[in-house]
């Protein structure tokens, strides 16, 4: 039997929609400057950069930032890239910004977090800072125990740090926390660290022909369909 | 019209009874022991061990540890202190300083909470670790959008870095920031790095005889004479 003090989840992609809600906060906006771009790909683009961004820090070549900084210098590089560069002012790419503050929460979330909420410590260990983690909780009605993640560590998942310095702010050691993420990679460095593991899929995260992360890629403590049937099999693990 | 972003709340004494919490956590232990000692001035010792294990970390002479462990250390001296230091074992001490983890809120302290969260970001700045607030909270019903305070700061009130690192981040400026105490020194310290404040007595905190911060000492943003009246006022402010 596994004692789970605290559950870790990822957050993009695993409880919220970050491509739609980043499409549909950036659409009108788009639209109104009279740009023919799909938002769609627009958010595909400004997520694109998004891991070669957190890469320098990861690497020690820069210092932390939180992801929300991150995010706004990724917005002028696409701009940029797709020759746009002329068409915000600050206020407009702030506002752009703010889209990461508004992503909604996959149907299912709200309900299991609130169901595992009465069982164990509850807590993302997200890349998004606790100001981007505390803005998109009271958007989305997640209520969270306390929010670690890379702000805690000042450093940016898969770093071990990440993981480490999350689990012990919590007051947790590894073994007795769980990572749940709809993302092998981030349950492969949580296993490095001691943590237990829990998988399940978002089919759509990256729109309809998806083909990553479809199936767990490891022996994860937990492998389940969903985060409902995840939800229920922790309840029923004691 | 003040506009109020986050609102963070000191906690031992502020919003919850530290005094009473620890007697009847202790209460008990003490009596299995054959221990004959009023349960409330146990807590009293315990508290005054407080403000000093706290002043070498703020004086630079100490690196930050969180307040679990000086809570441990603490106990350690008093239980010195009252010849008491070979009653209890490690895992004795251990349970008595979860004590910490169970304070009951004030009696009016979960509903404003939940009046405030409709209104803006609500968060602990206290010198209670994350882990340890994670627990409070659960334990009494406190609903927190995040959890700040020393662990983000790496250093106790009433440190400026204290106050400017958790309004940071939270991701609010310190001037929409407002810090809520029942203690004149907090208030002090956050209006002097640029925090709005808000005053409200509890004035039976330290027991009935209390002869401190029965009123505010300075020019607060507001002064209410409770939690409740402090809450309407807030509400109908914007």
């Amino acid at each position: 039997m596994l004692h789970i003090e605290a559950i870790m989840f990822d957050v993009f992609g695993t409880l919220v929609d970050w491509r739609t809600g980043v499409a549909d906060a950036s659409g009108p906006t788009l639209a109104a400057k009279g740009i023919d771009m799909d938002p769609l790909a627009f958010a595909d683009a400004w997520r694109d950069e998004y891991q070669p961004s957190m890469e320098r820090i990861r690497a020690g070549s820069r210092q932390y930032v939180p992801l929300d900084k991150l995010h706004l210098e990724n917005l002028e590089t696409i701009l940029k890239k797709f020759g746009l560069e002329n068409i915000f002012d600050p206020d407009e790419k702030m506002e752009l910004n703010r889209g990461w503050e508004k992503l909604p929460p996959w149907p299912d979330t709200v309900q299991c977090l609130q169901r595992l909420k009465q069982r164990c410590i509850i807590a993302p260990c997200s890349n998004g800072s606790i100001a981007l983690m505390t803005r998109l909780a009271r958007h989305g009605g997640l209520q969270w125990d306390a929010i670690v993640g890379a702000d805690i560590a000042q450093d940016y998942k898969p770093a071990h740090q990440a993981y480490l310095k999350s689990a012990a702010a919590l007051g947790c050691k590894p073994e007795t926390t769980l990572m749940v993420a709809a993302h092998n990679s981030d349950l492969e460095a949580a296993a490095g660290c001691g943590l237990m593991t829990a998988f399940f899929p978002r089919p759509t995260e990256h729109g309809a022909n998806q083909t990553i992360d479809l199936q767990a890629s490891g022996i994860w403590d937990f492998n389940e369909e969903s985060l409902t049937k995840l939800t229920d099999r922790i309840l029923a693990s004691g």
